[in-house]
């Protein structure tokens, strides 16, 4: 079946700067800060928040656990250099090694986790330095699969990038013109050499968009999918990850116990009160 | 004017044993992971899960900076036995100190932020190892005035005390018999010796608990609370705090593109799919 992703790029891009703009300016802030990885996702972040607050405006952060790829350091720089932003490195082995240290036997999946925090507390720690908001990389995919550390690459101040597709963001990278070697590569958490998100998903990026598409945005159901020809593995695979990730795209739940609580009936924004 | 913010203990207790026990059984796990202070709100969260739980699946973790008060580690310690939960410890503070002595001149703002995120950072690894959710520690007082930070204690994969006032909070701790030099010190966040959250607030729990109440639970306007005989700038004070906490207490907003965007329209539980 034919199912089109294509976005109308020029428009998109229009919104999103909007959001940025408006977004931190409203709360009394003009500077941004982000995670510059080397990857497609961060470079559109750092594109858009120098379009949208000039590049002076932006800080990227270059955060190398002693296994990333030098490319990756490398792709971070030309992304940093195409879009005219500053550009700072802080290495987080010093942080995560103490308690990786301490349990030798730390799996990959405890070792990404800790590397996707330390990263966080970096970045809000250099947003407090340089007065700016941190700008989120987390695409609609990613967010919808749960292939995210909760508290780690998925905080930050605001996201521009939440509501799209991992495939609709390569349209979008090269409309902004980021740089060659960046669209090209395959996406990876950069976790050891020769990872790739693909790998380790077991599908494509093309293939899973287009199923989240129907499921999600669609409302098909999973019997729907399967008729319209995805396997029904892939899309029990699929939606069970939506499932179970559930716990990651909402605020821990509080117990309810008094007439008013926060994140139930106490949920006014910046207007509330007189 | 008399506000009373007296609550039925037993009730509460049952209330909140049931939530933990039901939202972390229903999601297939049996433990809990809980960062011990030495404080009433953590003392609290540790009595619940082991009354909900049973001790022996219920792990405390004493996270000490190199300024944290002795005090706090023999409190801490105090607790766990009279729960009857296991302890153990880990320094934060080979985790913070590469970010601080990086930049020496770091606020004390800056490095109480840290100290909160390598604290989340370590729990949700021991969350991992021991398979066990991290029952969080927030009390309503701090989430409503962003007394808390944001990816640090606030933190966690469910909380029981969300809906507590501090001054509620106290009389629970009486009632589950949390040991009595935990409740009758100072409530402090330990950042450095002799802080106190009174001192550093510039007001008292069972001041502020009686306004919050007023303004939050009652629907009172700022006006209402100042004819109710708060000073103005009290209740300036207190509503612009909690305005300006508002984003602590929400997933980051996602820039809206599709017909379907994660935290907006996208907001099923567990039910969702077929």
């Amino acid at each position: 079946m034919n199912i089109d992703l294509t976005i109308n790029t020029d428009l998109t891009r229009k919104i999103l700067t909007g959001f940025l703009n408006s977004e931190i300016t409203r709360v009394g802030f003009g500077r941004a800060v982000i995670g510059l990885s080397g990857g497609i996702d961060s470079a559109i972040s750092c594109a858009l928040a120098a379009e949208a607050l000039g590049p002076q405006n932006v800080l990227a952060v270059r955060m190398p656990y002693k296994s990333s790829s030098p490319d990756s350091l490398e792709d971070a720089e030309k992304t940093a250099r195409c879009f005219g932003i500053q550009m700072i490195t802080i290495d987080i082995t010093p942080i995560v090694e103490p308690l990786i240290q301490r349990e030798p036997e730390t799996s990959d999946l405890r070792k990404g986790n800790l590397m996707a925090r330390a990263r966080m507390i970096v970045l809000y720690d250099q947003s407090e330095a340089f007065k700016g908001l941190v700008v989120g990389t987390s695409n609609k995919t990613e967010l919808l699969l749960g292939y995210t550390t909760i508290w780690g690459d998925m905080a930050s101040a605001l996201n521009p990038l939440g509501d799209l597709y991992k495939t609709q963001l390569r349209q979008l990278a090269s409309a902004m013109k980021v740089p060659e070697s960046v669209i090209e590569k395959p996406a990876s958490a950069d976790l050891w050499i020769g990872q790739t998100d693909e790998a380790e998903l077991g599908f494509t990026y093309d293939e899973v968009d287009k199923l989240l598409f129907l499921l999600v945005d669609k409302r098909y159901s999973w019997q729907d999918c399967v008729d319209a020809g995805f396997s029904k593995a892939f899309v029990d695979n699929v939606g069970g990850r939506i499932r179970r990730s559930q716990f990651k795209r909402m605020m821990p739940p509080i117990a309810k116990l008094s007439a008013r609580t926060v994140g139930y009936d106490f949920l006014y924004l910046r207007d509330w009160g007189t």
